[in-house]
């Protein structure tokens, strides 16, 4: 038996176990110390009162046989009625038209940018930008993908454009992005949507982050590009746009439209899904139908508010000391420099152990985030505000 | 951009995918008859009482931000403490002894059975029966591996064992099996072991149906075979055992023994798992964490008791109408001899035109299968009688 060797590749830890380790290596030895987290990007609000009514009712469901579920719909890679009405209402409010075979519900957005590689052959060339979110480079390493970089610099704003001269046949793009919360104009996606075209390539879009997004200007969904269709699948998430961390859903988008060499993406993700995955619990996705609901979504603009207000108390104390940042707005993440000129790690050390906040090293995310930090409002209010004190008071010399 | 090309090797359709459009088209042409459905393995009892309380009382916890729950435990593939130790009671309770980190709670074994293959080479030589669950199959011609097979016939009662003179890597073995029903006592699993030692392979054995094992000749887990830690993966499922099919929870043991060319593959699973995957939800995990207690063992035993007797009725009539089979002990399974020498498709089209009663195309399950025809005991006792007296009629002369 032979081990996939491209494991061998990869590095010992995933970024944020990394972080989880050196941070409860701190707090073991540090008991008394009070360490605040602004680094994974975890929720810390509970889930909207309209999405616990819905999932206590879909337990009662379970209890009944009349009313009990067991296999979702028979092509479970669908999901419930329910729920694929209520993300097709949610896109035709953002002026996007899909059908209910083009929306695949998953236990995750995770789960989905690796699972939807195995639709692609192994000897396609990966176009990811850097820095990034590191499980797109670690699931294309484990499949031993050709990977190229578009580097994400302060010159472009984090937002790299396409380059006609490198040639691509993936790529992924994340919008609101994790980790720069940089955000693409509609205008900047049509060019790597044309990019993509003239490549004949497929664009995996990542939309995690969308619901952060105010900006009329800015894309909260590629489909809002002409053309997308042809060329995109799209990645949604509930976990930061309803708190769904601990809950798993999400939903992938595969256009009818999207066909390479007479073959239906579609169909090559419903068979993949159809056979590796038996679909998203029941409870689970009542939970999620009830999100795009009227009194769903005003209880979930509640909690993003929250997070935005937490955005803005970290970028004001980033102001206050002069440190110079991207994101904050349109996104729940701030990408801040490393002050003293500090690497990235160095950073993470130097406020773990001066001020006890954990951020994420912005070298985790790839080469061009060496020297950056990010850091989240997904914390408590109180805490995110102890923790630009804390910042304040190390960093104002 | 290239495809995937093994995508196109397989069937357009997935069995039970098929079974379910033809059902639908027989449905829409007569919508005056009930037809009932002994085909897929669904179950129809809802979930234990002991279990929805634990959902509830989950849910209620996803409610304040005291007790809300976000991503699972920093390492989120090993799951929940509380789940964990059931989980690993469980095992003991049938004298295994396992490690906490040894155990991967998943979204169901389904998922881990074709994603645990990440972990391995695309070269490796797949040892599967036929006929068996076809996702093993599937998965492999999506990723591109030699498939070589251990013909399951009525000689040696659909229990394989090892031929020496065949060379494999990856060996699945389904015991109670899916979908004969026959199940491999702990001294034919021993010929596995030993085997899969000589021939340095990797078991993956798929014991979703083993708490229908009463004959204690019979393994409920490979680890109650000696020196199985070093050769065997376990999936395991709650979506029998505990009807949760549409809750969607498994586990998949990789024993820290389990090494090979120096690499534990214990440690591949985590990083696979902490890369591609982001836990399973935390109420399902509570309401899985139920499942073991005595109170709910108490409620399971019942429910299981239910199928067993459906299971009795099954092969009653079948007994009486002279026609042969295998399963219907220590599995929820029936497999029988398509009568008057029909093919399995024959059967199902017979069957469901002249009885409305849906069961599975043993052909379906592999080349091996073909002439037989799976049912399944998951019914509910009224369907399942009924569908038995419309047999019986259509049969007996």
């Amino acid at each position: 038996m032979k081990i996939n060797e491209n494991f061998l590749k990869l590095k010992e830890n995933y970024l944020f176990a990394e972080v989880g380790r050196k941070t409860a290596a701190y707090r073991a030895a540090h008991p008394g110390k009070e360490v605040i987290r602004l680094s994974i990007g975890d929720v810390t609000l509970p889930l909207a009162p309209a999405v616990i009514a819905a999932m206590h009712k879909a337990v009662d469901d379970m209890a009944k046989k009349e009313t009990f579920k067991g296999y979702g719909p028979d092509a479970t890679c669908y999901g419930y009625d329910a729920l694929l009405d209520s993300i097709l209402s949610s896109y035709a409010r953002k002026g996007v038209q899909l059908g209910k075979g083009e929306v695949f519900i998953s236990d995750g957005a995770k789960s989905d940018c690796g699972n939807i590689l195995d639709i692609f052959s192994a000897e396609n060339t990966v176009l990811i930008p850097d820095p990034v979110y590191p499980a797109y480079f670690d699931v294309n390493v484990m499949a031993g993908r050709n990977i190229v970089f578009a580097a994400a610099t302060e010159e472009n704003g984090f937002l790299p454009m396409p380059d006609e001269s490198v040639k691509a046949d993936i790529i992924y793009i994340c919008s609101p992005n994790n980790p720069t919360g940089a955000a693409y104009t509609k205008t900047q996606l049509k060019a790597w949507v044309d990019y993509a075209k003239e490549q004949n390539a497929v664009i995996l879009y990542d939309a995690a982050y969308e619901y952060f997004v105010t900006d009329e200007s800015l894309a909260r969904s590629i489909y809002q590009v002409e053309g997308a269709k042809e060329v995109a699948i799209e990645l949604c998430s509930y976990s930061k746009t309803a708190g769904f961390t601990g809950v798993r859903c999400g939903y992938t988008v595969v256009p009818e439209a999207l066909v390479r060499g007479g073959v239906s993406l579609n169909r090559l993700w419903a068979r993949r899904q159809s056979t590796k995955f038996n679909g998203t619990s029941y409870i689970t996705q009542m939970g999620a139908a009830a999100v795009f609901t009227e009194e769903g979504e005003r209880q979930i603009d509640e909690n993003i508010n929250y997070y935005r207000n937490n955005a803005k108390i970290i970028t004001s104390c980033l102001d206050g000391l002069g440190v110079s940042y991207t994101g904050g707005k349109n996104s729940p993440y701030i990408w801040m420099t490393c002050p003293h000129g500090m690497t990235s790690w160095e950073f993470f050390d130097y406020l773990l152990e001066n001020a006890n906040v954990v951020g994420t090293p912005g070298s985790g995310f790839g080469n061009n985030g060496e020297g950056f930090f990010r850091l989240t409002a997904f914390g408590t209010e109180e805490n995110t505000r102890e923790a630009c004190a804390r910042m304040t008071a190390l960093l104002k010399n």
